[in-house]
């Protein structure tokens, strides 16, 4: 099935070379005669499997010691919760820097449990990340939250914000282990596996530790990154099959170039179609300032900035004949949108 | 790898079947010519395969149309907070049926909600369920809970209680689809997957959906039963993999006989393994009370009533040797156990 191309945003495509080590260990789990999925999660077996992925994340992100690498369930949009049960607790208010759908949406499910305030003023259109002289920060807020790259608006950070000490919180479900950054700027960093590294059903946070210890009472304790942490991701039964394919993927990124590679890879293959695009006179549209453009997601027309319906469906069409798959953008954005993930 | 007896309580074993199938399809997932691990949760493969997989749970316990069947995460602690986040609202108070340690952990996480009550007096050991004339129901509870099968202590209900008109909620995580029952006598129940029905990373709730809009505004979306519902259990990327995996298990119980089938084998396993224990002359010692000896999970010591632990390790030792593996009890629980899976 080599003329597929599957630009799926999320579940995205995965290395071959990881599928091919799934078959290989899928009924003997490193000699152990079953299945991974079998096996106890307290046995020596996934102790060790849960350290060692940790460790590759440590080593790919280079994450100081006095951060926690957290394996969780429930998604991005669990960790809208979680993140203010975890941190909100402190003053009971936090910044949230909205640039896109995704940042929208964690910020009304925040809402629940705190003050959240808009810190950037109202777009129409989420086309870049407004100056950083613009933004509203109160010292106060327990936290600013920011997403790091939206998948469906295309919109990512080229910088990482100054907040004055207070902790930076940020979403990266789409752009995790896309690139360097340091993590030492940020409080706390998470983000799904389904996007660039894994499948669906582990997110990963990475918390500075000093942070942890004031999750509110209504906290369920299954996102409690304190309980979690304390319990080393083992609290209760992990989704150690999808711990595993997410260990797979970051083993191969730390194989094939690590974080530098990726990041080469990200902006060679978007700019392949931004310039594209660009060069198209107008027959296809991006809409997103070139700073800003993200190297993950590329949402775009194709006829007029705002699209022609008949036009897009006859490309979408088109494409799959060609084996080009998943392109059509997410049911709250008409756009189209070509994806990249790692391979 | 034929000689491996793996008696994990959860995770537990799966049909060999299932892993045929599941490897069969690893990289090529219905002819798609990608895994469904790289497939959009909106497409239309996968809102086929959802539909399925709900269509078999239907079938398998006779579910009726007013009940919703819904896929989730976080496991069964995770529903420990999304029983109370989901049905404590009305009155404000639940009562728990305490049996054995799960029952307390589920009643400990739901105080975090309102107003819990033991139903039942508090016990010393945890060997039988006590007889409903002892329980002390509370009409104003939002719900009762009970704990169906308790997986350490190996304490289960032979009986559905009658809760005059208070909404029975079951945590049936390791007995789900072992038995036929009358899912018309609960208002919801709740199982993970990975005891006997799959891998850790779904949790199924089915629920009665008059029970549904009455979720607490604290409430993560990820666990709001109602949007779940509403959005047929894809509010968000479910954890595909982790469903198929089940599918691919309920699948093979419709195929082996349905849950007839498993309730016999079940009482069948269970049979020779109390039955050995209890003609062993105290050799072996099984603490629970026969009629509510467990069919899934048989907890038992080797010498005197409280174990011999230099025994017991030898036991453990040797059966490692025949082949015989995960057979040490929970952390919580110093007892060996026996566990049985499907297969």
């Amino acid at each position: 099935m080599s003329n597929i191309h599957n630009f799926g945003a999320g579940p995205a495509k995965l290395p071959s070379e990881v599928f091919d080590e799934l078959e290989e260990e899928l009924v003997n789990f490193n000699g152990t005669g079953i299945s991974l999925m079998e096996t106890s999660h307290r046995s020596a077996t996934y102790i060790k499997l849960n350290a060692e992925i940790q460790d590759v994340v440590r080593r790919l992100l280079n994450v100081p010691q006095n951060y926690k690498i957290l394996f969780l369930q429930g998604g991005g949009q669990g960790q809208f919760a979680g993140v203010p049960l975890n941190l909100m607790s402190r003053t009971g208010t936090a910044d949230y820097v909205i640039t896109g759908i995704w940042s929208v949406i964690a910020a009304r499910e925040a809402r629940k449990y705190g003050n959240v305030r808009f810190a950037t003023p109202q777009q129409d259109s989420y086309v870049n990340i407004p100056d950083l002289s613009t933004w509203d920060l109160d010292p106060n807020a327990s936290y600013v939250h920011i997403c790091d790259n939206e998948t469906i608006d295309g919109v990512e950070y080229d910088f990482i914000p100054n907040t004055n000490g207070v902790p930076l919180v940020a979403d990266m479900c789409s752009n995790i282990m896309s690139k360097k950054f340091d993590i030492t700027k940020f409080g706390a960093v998470y983000g799904c596996a389904q996007k660039n590294i894994g499948t669906a059903g582990v997110t990963m946070v990475i918390v500075r530790e000093d942070l942890l210890n004031q999750a509110m009472p209504a906290c369920p304790s299954v996102f409690d990154w304190t309980l979690t942490a304390k319990n080393n991701s083992i609290l209760n039964t992990p989704p150690m099959q999808a711990i595993e394919v997410m260990g797979r993927v970051l083993k191969w990124i730390e194989r094939n170039g690590k974080l530098e590679k990726m990041e080469e890879l990200a902006v060679k293959k978007s700019s392949m179609i931004y310039d594209y695009i660009d060069q198209s006179n107008g027959f296809y549209y991006a809409p997103v300032e070139k700073r800003f453009r993200s190297k993950m997601n590329i949402p775009f027309r194709v006829g007029p900035p705002k699209g022609d319906v008949d036009l897009e469906n006859q490309f979408i069409e088109d494409a799959e004949k060609q084996g080009l798959i998943q392109l059509r953008g997410h049911r709250w954005n008409t756009s189209l949108r070509l994806q990249f993930g790692h391979c």
